[in-house]
This record gives C-alpha cells, structure tokens and sequence, in this order.
C-alpha cells in the first residue's frame, strides 16, 4: 500500500557527453540517496526534464530507478502530456515500467480554455484508466494554470487521486483544502522553501528538488516539525532558504545540476535550451552552499 | 517603544447613508476590538478604503482611532501615495496626528519603472524624513509590484524601517528574509489565510483582515504557536481558511463589511467604485461564517 | 463643438529645481507645440505625472496651458482618481478650470473586484456628472486592468462618453469597438508605436507622446494615412519606432523629458520615485532620436 | 524558391468518432481550400493541435497535406518541441515528409530560464541543422514568452530563418522589426483580427484561423490593402472583428471547428482535454458568423 508522505526528492535526469541519459551516473546519485530516510524518489518531474526526454527514454528511466530503488520507497512518474489520450497511454506504460504513482501535471497549452470542466474531465479520465494512483501536479511557474481549491476539493474524492503536489506555494490555499478535503488525501509541498509552512498547514510531506543534495537537512525539517520542535525546524528551514532559492527559481534545473556536481554528485548537464550554468553563477552557487551548510557529499565515497 | 508583533487588523473605515465617514460606526467597532489583546490597529490600509479617502479624512481618521484606542495599543497608518514627496509629507502628518508607524506601500503607477535602485531610494527617503518608524507594505497583488528580497533584505538595515507587512504569501522569501535580516525587523503576515505558515517561517505576527470579525481566533493561532502547540493552531488555521478567502481575494472589502454587518458590528457599505456584496454572496457569505465558526459578536452588546 | 480626432501631446510636467511646478518651461514647450497643427493638448495623463501632483497643481496646470493653448485646441485633463466620488470632483474642478473633456483612468486598486458591472457603474457615475465630455482611457501596462470590449460598447451609447484612448495596442479589440460603436464615438492610439495601424483599423488620432519631441512626423503619418498614401506613412511610422519605444515602454517618463532637453526643450526631471535617465541611457537615447531623425528642434529659436 | 507573404491558414486537424485522424475529413476541407488563391496552409500550428498528435500522425499528416496541396502552395509544418534536439529531429523528418518550411515555438516550459542567449542558441541550432527555412512563431498567450525585438533582429540575419509569425498582436513591435530586419524577412500576422493593422505596419501577409472558413474575406483584405484601397480593407476587416474573436482568443479550436461544421465543412470534435463547444455557445457563434457575413460554404458543394 502506496503512502505518499515524508521527503521525496524529483530527481534530474544525468545526461553523458553526448547528451544520452547516462545510467551509471543515475546510479550513483541513487546510490547517495539510498542512505537517507526518504519516501521514494520522483522522476520525470520538472527536475527530471521530462519534457525533454522521449518516450522510450522516459520508461526507461522508471525502469532503471525501479530497479535500483528499495522496494519500500515509491517510484512516482511524471506522466502529464497534453493530450487526455497521450497521457492516459503514458501512465499505463509508466504503471508496467514499475512505478507506484503518476504526477500529473495539467495540459497548459491551450490555457484559456482550461476551464474547471475541462481539466476535471482530463484528471478524472486519467484517474479512471490508471492502474496506479495519480498525484496532482500545481505548477503555475511553468503553466501558467493554478488549479482552483474548488476544483481540487472535488477531484480529491475520486478514489485513485491520491493527493497534490503543490508548487505554488499558496499556504492559503494548501490550509483550506486541507480544512476541506479527507483526511487521506496527501498534500506535498512543491519545494523546500515552504517546506515547514506546508508542514503547519497540514502537508504531509514534500516533493523537495533541494532534497538531492541535502536529503537530511530536508528530512530534519520533517521530523523536527513532527515531533513539535518547530524553534529548531525553522533554524534548518530558513538556512536552507537562499540555497533553496538558487537551485529553483532562479536559476533552475542547471544550478541543481551544477550543485550535485560541487558536491561530488553526478549532475552534469541539462539538455538545450537549458544552459549550463555559466562559471560566475557557480561560484556565486558554492558560496552559497557553503553558507546554508550543504557539504560536499562524504556519503558517497 | 513601539513593539510590532501579535495580531494587528487593518480596519476598515465605515461610511454614513451620504458615504461620509462614520465616527460612531467606528467607535463601535473598536469598543469591540478593544475586548481582545490585539497589539494595535492599522488604518487607512486596503481594508480601509485608504485610496479612497481625502487627506483630511485620512488625518482625521488616524486622531480618532488614537484617540480612542488604548495607549498600549500601536496606531500604525496607511500613508504610500505614488510621490515620494507626498508620502513624506502625508508621514509626517501622520505622526502629529498620533499614528506610532507608517504602513507604506511601493508607488506602482509607473511600475515598469520601479527598479530595485528607485524603490531603494524612495522607501529611504521616507524612513529618512519620517519621525515614525516605517513598515514596509509589499502586497503585489493590488499593485503588481512584488518587492524582492535582495532589496527588502537591504533596506532592513535601515534605522527607522523596522518591518514587513507581506500579503504575497510567498512563505520561500519569508523564510529567507528571516535568516537574512537582523532579529529586530519585524516580519508580519498580510493574511490570515497564511498566518501559522508565516509564524512558522519566522514572522513575529499578522496585520489580519480577518482580526476585526474573529480577533478571539487569530489571536489564539498566535498564542497556541508560540506555546509550541501547532496541531491545535493548525485545527484554527484551517477553520478559518474558507473563510478568511471569502473576505479577502475573493470577494474583498464589501465582503469583510458585509460580514462585519452580519456579526452585529458597523460594517457598511463601501465607498464606489467598489459595490456593495450582492444579497446572493451575501447569504453564501452568512454560511462560510457559520461554517467558520464566526458567530455573532457577542461582546459589543 | 469638441472634436477628439488627429494628434495630441500628452504634455509632461516640467519641474524646476526644487521639484515644483515650472510653468515657465511649460510655456516654453507649449510654444514649440503651437507652431504644428495638433488638435490639442492632453494635461494630467501618464506622461504628466498626474499621480505625481497636488490637485491644486493639477488645476493651476489645466488653468495655464487653457491660457496658452490656442482656442481651436481641445485641452484634454487626466482627472481619473481611485474613487468615484473624489473623480467626479476633480472633474467637475477641471471643467471649472478650462478642460474641454476629461480623460479617465479606470479605478485600478481593487482590481480583484473592478467587474464589468463596478467599471460601467463607475464611468457613468462620473458622465452622468460631468460637464464636460469623458474619454475612456485603457492603459493595462500602469492599471493591470484591460477594459473589455463588451464594456467599452455599452459605455459608448452614453450621450456624454465621446471616445477611447486605447494604450493597450490590442487592434483586434480596436477593430471590433469600430465595428460595434457608433460612428461618432473617437477611438484614439494611445502609442505612436501602433499609431498607423490603429488608423488602419479605424481610430481618428492619437495622443502620442511622442508627439512632444515630434509633433511633424506624427501628423505625417496621419496626414498620408488620410490622403491614402499608406506606404508613405508606414515609412514614417517604422522609422519612429525604435525612438517611440525608448521613450514609452522602454525608459518612461524620464526618457521622455531626457529627449526634450536632448532637442532643446525643457524636460527637466521627474519626480522622485522616478528616477532620472542615467548618463548611459541619455547617450543610448540621442543615437535612437538621431537614427529616427529626430533633431534639434530648431522651431523654438 | 519559397515565398511566405499572402494568407495561409492553420488548418485544423479533424477526428473521427474514435478520435483518430480523418484523413476524407481533411480531404475535404483542403478541397475547399483549394477554389481561393492561398499561399499555402499550416499544419501542425495551435489550430491544428499539435500538441495532442504523437510523432506519426504529425508526419502522416505532413505527407497528406503535401499529397493533397497544389505544388505552388506552400506547406508549412508546426516543429517546435521542448528540448532542441527533439525539435531538430522533428524538424528533419517534417522536411522528409514534404514540408516546405518549419515554424517553430520557442521552447516554453522552463520560461524562467528562457533567457535570450537560451533562445538565440536554440533556434540557431535549429536553423543550422534544418534543410527547409525556419519561421519562428511568437506565440505569448499559449507560452508565455514574448521574443524580444532585439533576439529577433539579431535571429533574423540567418539565412535559414526566413520570417516571424507574431501572434502577440504588438503592432510597435511589427513596426520596429520592419524597420530593423532586412526586407526579405517575412513578417506574418498571427491572427486576422490584427491582419489590416499588421499590414499597415509591414507584414507581408498572415496566417489566419479565420482563413479556415472565411478564406475570401481575409484574401480581400489583403488585395484591397496592397492595392491601396484601405478604406475599404478596414471595412471587411472590422466586419470580421467579433467573429475572429470568436473562433480564437473566446473560445478557441473548438470554436473554428464548430464554424466549420456549421458552414458545411468538417470541423468535428477537438481531442480531449478541449472541449466541444456547448451547445448554448454554437448558436451564439452561429449568429456571429451570420453577423459577420460568413456564410455556408457554397463552394464545396
């Protein structure tokens, strides 16, 4: 039985120098991970550069991480395309290829005429034919939608939607579905930089790309707020922030990369038209890992 | 020594059948917010209609709140007008006429212009010329401007701004400010929809739309807080959400006078171009209260 | 009888150095204004700081370009405030003072609840009272409202309701308004940087700021737009381009007054927050204006 | 040798009952396409739902179309993924499959990190690698990406990228990159609702949803504007306004889909998540297009 909870991290997907998916350094980051207390791992998220990879790399990549991943962490696939039928195919394939849930985000393209109607037919449909439960992805950085409290109350009825992961980081909207919706239904906080604020409003856990590099500062957030030191959560969570900032909104998927590489992780590059992170920006970068304590990764040696 | 911290509403400012400031609508309601242990009233904020009132029915506001709240209560006042110059002569103003700060806010008509050195200068230039301490307003969503935190992070340092009011929500720049500026700066939640989560990132308390119709259950998320019992702040957090929406984003002001009205208070009508709320949202309105929790206003009969 | 059709400047404000009221430097700029054909002058929209003044400057302004203007030139005064009741006074004032036709700015501060339904109530509020003609100005750059074409058709039947500045260069939504309103209601490009097209799809004028340092090539391209020589015009029109952008959009205000002192008319500088041009920008700006042809204006010598 | 000037429409893609392409649907609708002197047709475009075809139907469809157009017509194919590599595939094997030149979004899911050096290098590299012309397709309601006039200046000096298809409707935008690009560079309007305007300010022609079921009119407009006669252009320009409205910004593919069935063509059902417009909805648009002069489409009879 799938529990959705505690700190998963999204994973970026390592390309080699040809720019092909590079499944040894997949290992090794996985290898890091597996040392710490976390829920499962994600990929095919923003993090994993799922729009970025083909279909036959994608589940391949579920299976490579089913594979080398305990059985008692959850392999959650992001599966969202823009089309019902598209992504309902890709979530079957992504259940046989191993995973233990599918994170889908809402079809943006054709944004104006994503009314509540129309996204709760696709997410229902999706919930319908998959054979493993579906997350919610809110992601209105890169989609331009913010789906409506209303209309996530009403989809967490359905009995194969399984919770939320919210990137927004609207607290306002994470409480009152949680005032509003069952008890069962996972709320997961979308980055580390609200990590302990979700956690206050009823989150039960976090979809942390910050959680690649510093799974047990991230997991200290976790069970310093469960056991109600709230005083030392914060001190964790707020040296965490600027960090935090750095590898997400500002500069993204290259600067986490960028990271895992300062610290002995396995990076490397994104795929164009994401650049790598230029040399000024990198060292800004390990400065301010430096400040907020991530160490290079002793674990994996 | 002005302290900035617990529960602050921002009142609204109730008009007359003729659309005339009310004294004794406002007396009314403050005899009622006197009974609970808020630090202190803001005036002339967005909840209380600051844009729509004249200069002398601003300074004529801020001596009759003075005048009537309890000394050790702070009278922080609205004062951000799109001139630097205007808000430094309307700041001083405020201060002879009794305010202890000034809730200023970014001049956003020209906000294609307001880079961070702009903005820089003219909250300077106001704490500067200011004989109250300064609280900063950032609340982008009535002015497009969201104030960043390399700059709210600078102008900290300054001796007489001694706070943020954030309404954003964005509870990363929260925790990142709180681990960038020195303790004194006083960081204090724009909503209550957001209040635990703030405190939980470090804000020291709220300027709460919804303290004027349940100051009892704002204060209580404060107090259960910071006594360390955040299940139990989280069960009020949360209670409150759908309804603490309704009276802010969703239906705003004529909503929070509505409601006011309904709790026995003074609420009233808003002053055009805002509409008074429809007989329709205003029995939807009547059920989210109830369902809130928010019952009639006992303690001012 | 008014009549909104051709090119009006909307004037800045110049300020002298201790950032008052230069009416001096007014008088010297309306005197270059003069020898063109414009139809006039608009006094208190975004380019004369309106936001940035006192009403009491604001009616000294409307009084002394009425004195100077020419009779045959409409003066056009931005009177649009926050609230219903201080617009209509300040219209009223403005008519008092010599205006020939208001131009009014939708109430932008609660946007969240500026419904079609408060804006119409609003804008007729104030044509019921004024008595002087109302122009509707869209500006959704400053106001981050866009009037809606539903909106504008049925605010355009009102008797004292004359016409549209449009700054939002939507010519779809232009085009349709010429299609939907009465043949009499002025449809003015609030840009020069769409000005022909905006003829092209039925607008009688502008209020071009860059009709301030090029009062000639504006009227050009009206002048071969009307007599048909639409290939002539778009020359004009895409040569002014560059320079329309650095003074609009691109630097603002400050740009705008920076060129007039670059040409030999009196900027001078804005009022703060706005800041001045910096150095770099003011040699950027004199290659722009030299590349569009825009030079000394030797008319007022 | 390609020419990209005149009116080419982005045709739909129908399905059938199950969802699947229609290929006699499409015949049909290419067989009425074919009695009006377009210069060619898009496919793959947002009208053509793009993003809900897998990579076989899209180069199956390349192929129809190809089979079907007459030589002189240009066939433009919509390539533009996320990732470069997989746009430059797409790209190679849509000129395989017949195209004639590619139009390319500009990647947009990690739009934070869409810088101009992130865009420059994305398109050149597919410019460089590309057998056929690339047309670059602004697109900022679906991406929220606004290409920069300067990024597309500098883009528009490589010899494999032949124009710019601009959906924004930013006529000062159009004007300035007129004056800025060399003259082979094809400017083309997004959307018949600006088309008179963007001709005015240099387009050399526009592809049109509207061109779908209203081929004559929009040709009209274009002949009568390059012969001059604009009073007249303006005319059927404006008298299409609402409906061009309609079928795209209102209510979108689904709408144009249903005007082409209501005109007697085979629009049928878009793919899921859009919706099929309601039926309230469809008699609206049929009064619309009834309004607007559009009638049943004789000519396929």
């Amino acid at each position: 039985m799938l529990t959705l909870a505690g700190v998963l991290p999204p994973i970026p997907t390592p390309f080699d120098a040809d720019g092909d998916v590079d499944e040894d350094a997949l290992a090794r980051n996985l290898a890091f991970l597996s040392r710490f207390l976390l829920s499962g791992y994600v990929v095919l998220g923003s993090n994993g550069e799922s729009v970025h990879l083909t279909e036959s790399e994608k589940l391949r990549l579920i299976e490579s991480v089913r594979g080398i991943a305990p059985d008692d962490r959850a392999v959650v696939a992001g599966t969202g395309l823009f089309s019902t039928r598209a992504t309902i195919a890709l979530t079957q394939s992504a259940a046989k290829a191993g995973a233990d849930a599918a994170l889908v985000l809402p079809p943006f393209y054709y944004r104006g005429q994503m009314t509540s109607d129309a996204l709760r037919d696709h997410f229902v449909a999706i919930a319908d034919a998959s054979a493993i439960p579906v997350l919610i992805y809110n992601m209105p950085a890169n989609t331009s939608i913010d789906l409506p409290a209303d209309l996530l109350c009403e989809l967490s009825s359905h009995e194969n939607i399984a919770g939320l992961k919210d990137s927004s980081g609207n607290m306002a909207k994470l409480a009152e579905l949680r005032s509003r919706v069952n008890p069962g239904f996972a709320l997961l906080a979308g980055s580390a930089g609200f990590f302990l604020p979700a956690l206050s409003a009823g989150a039960v856990g976090g979809v942390l790309a910050l959680a690649n590099i510093a799974p047990d500062a991230c997991l200290e957030i976790d069970s310093l707020a469960k056991n109600g030191d709230w005083d030392a959560a914060r001190r964790v969570q707020n040296r965490l922030a600027r960090a935090n900032r750095a590898v997400t909104r500002q500069w993204g998927v290259p600067a986490l990369k960028a990271a895992m590489d300062l610290l002995g992780l396995r990076g490397g590059l994104p795929r164009s038209p994401l650049m790598p992170l230029s040399t000024e920006y990198r060292q800004e970068l390990a400065s301010i890992l430096a400040e907020a304590g991530i160490h290079h990764a002793k674990e994996i040696e």
